[in-house]
């Protein structure tokens, strides 16, 4: 068991579900980030876990390369839905279409979209939207969550915000449209009282503009260690996908290993670890994940080894 | 509404429920840390609000002058109890014995303590004890919240820690007694993976020579307040209470004035903001609380000020 889990780091995701009951339809994306799962399974919103590490309850939604990784609306009703994109693990991104198909199913179904845009920094393609609240619409049903983590190489600090806006209604059980932003200012204001200060003030030290040069460098840096280990992969006559508005590179096994044999695969051929997909669940398995989160040096000795793999 | 509550800052014991189940019978001390009774409230597990600010559903536990502030186990089965020694508002302290009683009652009710010891580092009676684990069968029945916030003047910066024995066991809904230990550990590692990094690095500086050291001062600092603080109280002609091993004096209102009254008259005659007790519960009505937490020239100022209270 614990070896199908993928470790997670701070996310406000993990917090939302505080103000929100316990009754939800929830929609999930597959593959996912765990903690959008586990929360929910840790509240008591499933049933029992499979082998495949789905849980019973939870809407999954594929996302496979017949979708480019991003799925469209289901056809029934759900009240919550988890979105993340630039994705992880499969470094999908969507487009601005595909986002206003969810905030049109969010608006036609009373729905909130749970939207991750932990990412948002490593687009570099303009088409692509940095927020959902780019579509319109969206100021109505959906929050963003966003992180320091990934731009300013926050991991650790526990520095994140999350966008809910005054516009955002959720229905109590006896039927009443209410604003979820004041449960959400309790709820911080009761349980932590947010951030903790000096951090705060290197958050803020990320807006200035000698700490957006520093963040505009570090990105460039981790999507110059993708674009080397996403050619690597090529070259290694494997499949990728992701990788270019993403830091993550997620790759097809070969030889219909489970993501599991390819992980022993690699750590045994080429000493190098990488996630398997199965982690992030049931879609996930028949994957794996490179991250570029990592020195130049190490993604180059990794692309190296990459192009050594047996085939 | 808003006027009846009291500000919080951050605690442990506002995640502890994450653990624990719905269907607890919930103990509080009256008047209490409003955190405690806050965090079941937006858990769900209360029924409506009365108008003296306590819910029902909760089990609330008298703090009286009669008991020294010190509660004494219910006659019936409760499954988790709140306690705070010292305590926040009242400054009371609870004995070796008193401890004792309520382990005792633990042990039999199969009960959880929930044990705020935040203030332990204000104790200087050799007698009364700084943590529930000084008490024997203890680690077998409570859990115990630590704060930085208090010691290190740490206010702000999030940084706290929870003793949880891997003795401490509680049951699943059909019966089986297992570890809470694992459980807390999994909430932690999923929904933040702990506290920011540069704030750990300054609590581990607070137990270094210097640290320690420091943190003498301080306290020590704070408790001159508090002693110049109860003797004005006294001067007064009013009846305070704690004070000697915590750094808030409980003060009885004088003329049977509401605790808000008597906010009113400290603003207006004194210029002096002090807390009304009614903030902390039903119990907390007719009473103020006095806080420690000042400068030395501040202090003075306001112990002047209460000897000219008009009586």
């Amino acid at each position: 068991m614990a070896r199908n889990r993928v470790t997670n780091f701070l996310d406000p995701c993990g917090y939302i579900l505080d103000i929100l009951g316990d009754q939800n339809k929830v929609a999930v994306p597959d593959p996912v980030y765990p903690v959008y799962v586990d929360t929910n399974v840790m509240a008591g919103h499933t049933g029992p876990g499979g082998k495949d590490g789905s849980y019973e309850g939870l809407r999954y939604l594929p996302c496979t390369a017949e979708n480019n990784f991003v799925p469209e609306p289901p056809k029934e009703h759900v009240d919550l839905v988890y979105l993340c994109f630039p994705n992880n693990p499969t470094g999908a991104v969507a487009s601005r279409a595909q986002l206003s198909h969810w905030v049109a199913y969010a608006r036609e179904h009373d729905a909130l979209l749970l939207f991750d845009a932990a990412y948002e920094a490593y687009i570099s393609d303009p088409e692509i939207p940095h927020s959902i609240f780019e579509v319109p619409g969206a100021r109505e049903c959906a929050i963003e969550f966003r992180s320091f983590s990934k731009n300013g190489g926050f991991t650790g600090v526990r520095c994140g915000f999350t966008v809910v806006t005054k516009s955002v209604l959720a229905q109590t059980e006896n039927g009443r449209r209410l604003p979820l932003h004041p449960l959400w200012q309790r709820r911080w204001s009761t349980k932590s009282n947010g951030v903790s200060y000096p951090v705060q003030r290197g958050a803020e030290a990320l807006y200035s503009q000698e700490g957006r040069k520093q963040v505009r460098v570090l990105i460039d840096h981790y999507m110059g260690n993708a674009k080397l280990l996403r050619d690597a992969v090529v070259d290694a006559g494997l499949k990728p996908f992701g990788g270019v508005n993403a830091p993550y590179i997620w790759v097809k096994t070969p030889d219909g290993l489970t993501s599991w044999e390819m992980f022993d695969r690699m750590l045994r051929e080429l000493n190098v670890v990488i996630t398997p997909g199965a982690g992030f669940g049931a879609q996930g398995e028949g994957h794996f994940r490179i991250s570029a989160f990592n020195s130049r040096e190490n993604a180059e000795e990794v692309a190296g080894r990459l192009r050594g793999l047996h085939q």
